[in-house]
């Protein structure tokens, strides 16, 4: 029987053109970030189920993809639950192994810790175009530093390495998880209620002002509440200064030192930018991740109509592993958002080395094929790209072909029907 | 309850000493590859279980980390089996993958195609001692290429990159699945025996040509066909050309191309070869995968008492996903074996950027704050690493862990206490 073809559902093979952006965008990240004194880590694709199913990965914990147990182990007749037939699971995110990672070998690392991670994580999400259940995620996280030196550094970094990219007019928009609380409360809206307002809240973007009330009233919450809700956030849109204004308002519901922090991070962000963005302060910014407690971020393209990344503060993780709960935060790039966004702009790589075809005939004999081969050699390690390969019958189109690719020096290689010597066409 | 530290069982966190070298070795070998026209590609981690099932793995096949089916198409009480269950499972090689990839997309890849891979593989192996349960591959391969170019040019671009990895006096040891089959066939083997005769003499190597004739007689085969076997060895390992002396040897068993063949090969990788190696002709050697036909080759370190990698031809996988088949021919380094050597070795990378670290007073200004951090930027747009923290009470051994990590200058920011300048403290 012949064997499938496509890859599994829901997840792509990358092909050339795609792959070059991606390393190239991949190195610019890595340069960048290693410029900020972030260090490489890397951690298995695997966890142990329980540690990706205890309540930090929010919705992503009911898309894990489950690695079934082997041997002795796997004991199919008496099994009646996903959890007597899996032990591992696919991670979904790479803050969750990243904090595991810390809790384990704290003792090994510098303090703090500025982490970069490059890796795949997996979701069975329902397939969906553009959307695949294998993806590359991007993150830099802080772990020990309490202060928002880590918030300034993260968006530095990420900002610097976005323009870099060659993107422009974006907004790192910023909130906190505070205010977020803050204001529900000012409203009257009750702690254990918080979880499902921010949900709805969160759908700001797509269904409005008046969306958002009308859930928000179908939910069963208060009128009252639900006005005084939404009048809040229209009463910052109007303010000059929207948290100046809402450290005001809502004064006794909220910590002063959050107005203090957030003012500080975005005047050492626009005052230390490299790149062209502005900082927005977002009150219905929620980002949907459980695990936030402080600020939270993301990047915004408003002229793309995008989100390419986001992250915040995480000081609770750590405790779960450890019992001590450790200051952390981090940054998390949308790479494959990133990716197809230079796709469909036509992006192409500066700096591309030559690239050098050489042709060779069939019957071009043995012998002296070393030869060429160490000319080719000579040529590589002056740092060109050589591509030695068979002369096709119809060379025209061969090099054509070829000249899709980006070979732009074409050398032909004869055999000498008449006698012993070969003979070498040049032709650029 | 607290969550698990650890990596699940068999797998392995990588710390950043660790991954520095890493990262550098994909980066060379990347590099290399690239300038031999190889052609950086990625297929999804999981495969369709059928695909990977296919009797093309040889024992890795038993090591499948299989994945769960998920939601409606589980159906855990009427399970009776592991296939059931499963729906796909993680890829033990990069080969298989690679092979489903071109079938997939034959029409829009070059031909021939020469494609680089490096990414994990896992394999459910007993946990052991430096061997990991995920690990990395790299593998170059071309497909449509029937003749020996291909060989010479994977030979060639993978002992330039080990040699720019500063590995001198290896071998490349070099055979043919058709010698192996004609020694046996000549020895008086049938057929069917093959694959078992073949799987003891590989352990020539740790039991020895005694410890082998042992284990072939113990088999139940002929003590004529063993005793005809080894002395062939025995006669090979004796002559001058060992090439030469079998191919009149196995007249009538061999088809005389492949002795033209491997000399051709051996003769173009010596002429054109820029690292430190030697081609050796070694007729002991199996390679463990069925799918191989013809030339079969390995990286040996005899100093360090290593294989690094290998590869082979193979000219039927292709045909299982697409009815035709296609020639095609893969090279893979053994990436964990050239680290952990690397890192044995007490291995430091060339060119580092230069590492700068910026000092922090606790109760520094924050509006000051910004200064520093811009100050930073302008130095990491100009090509350092800078890193900016928080200055510790102990700022003696902060310095010090810090200059462990590579940072060679300081510079040290305070608060002035009696005004409100600052000051700033610098020293290399």
């Amino acid at each position: 029987m012949a064997l499938s073809k496509k890859p599994v559902n829901g997840m792509k093979d990358i092909l050339p053109d795609e792959m070059q952006i991606r390393d190239y965008v991949q190195q610019v990240i890595k340069d960048t970030y290693r410029s900020f004194g972030f260090t490489p880590i890397e951690t298995p694709c695997m966890e142990n189920i329980a540690n990706l199913s205890s309540k930090q990965g929010g919705e992503n914990e009911k898309l894990i993809f489950k690695v079934m147990k082997r041997g002795e182990k796997l004991k199919i007749e008496e099994a009646k639950t996903e959890e007597d037939l899996a032990d591992f699971g696919m991670r979904y995110d790479l803050t969750v192994p990243l904090v595991r990672y810390y809790a384990n070998h704290v003792n090994e690392l510098p303090a703090p810790f500025k982490a970069l991670q490059m890796g795949n994580v997996w979701r069975a999400d329902r397939p969906q175009r553009g959307r695949y259940r294998q993806f590359m995620q991007c993150d830099i996280d802080i772990i020990g530093e309490p202060g928002n030196l880590a918030e300034i550094e993260l968006i530095l970094a990420t900002t610097t390495t976005i323009g870099r990219l060659g993107f422009e007019k974006f907004e790192i928009r910023i909130n906190e998880r505070r205010i977020l609380k803050a204001m529900a409360a000012y409203s009257g809206f009750a702690e254990e209620e918080f979880d499902t307002v921010f949900i709805i809240l969160d759908k700001m973007d797509k269904i409005g002002m008046d969306g958002v009330a009308e859930e928000l009233l179908k939910e069963g919450y208060a009128k009252e509440s639900v006005e005084k809700y939404l009048a809040l956030f229209d009463a910052v849109a109007k303010a000059d200064d929207g948290i100046r204004y809402l450290a005001k308002e809502l004064s006794g519901f909220l910590d002063p030192e959050v107005e203090q922090n957030l003012l500080e991070i975005i005047t050492s962000v626009e005052g230390a930018k490299t790149a062209d963005f502005q900082m927005v302060f977002d009150p219905t910014l929620v980002r949907g991740m459980s695990y936030y407690t402080g600020t939270i971020f993301e990047i915004a393209m408003p002229e793309l109509g995008a989100a390419c990344g986001g992250g915040g503060r995480y000081d609770k993780m750590v405790g779960r592993f450890t019992g001590n709960d450790v200051p952390a935060c981090g940054f998390s790039i949308g790479f494959e958002r990133i990716i197809l966004l230079l796709m469909e702009s036509g992006f192409t790589i500066p700096k591309q080395p030559e690239k050098a075809a050489y042709l060779i005939e069939k019957n071009y004999p043995a012998d002296q094929l070393a030869e060429v081969i160490a000319k080719a050699q000579a040529e590589r390690a002056a740092g060109k790209q050589v591509l030695v390969v068979r002369m096709n019958k119809n060379k025209k189109f061969q090099k054509e072909k070829l000249a899709g690719e980006g070979y732009t020096t074409f050398e032909e290689f004869y055999a000498d029907r008449k006698g012993d010597n070969y003979d070498s066409v040049k032709n650029a």
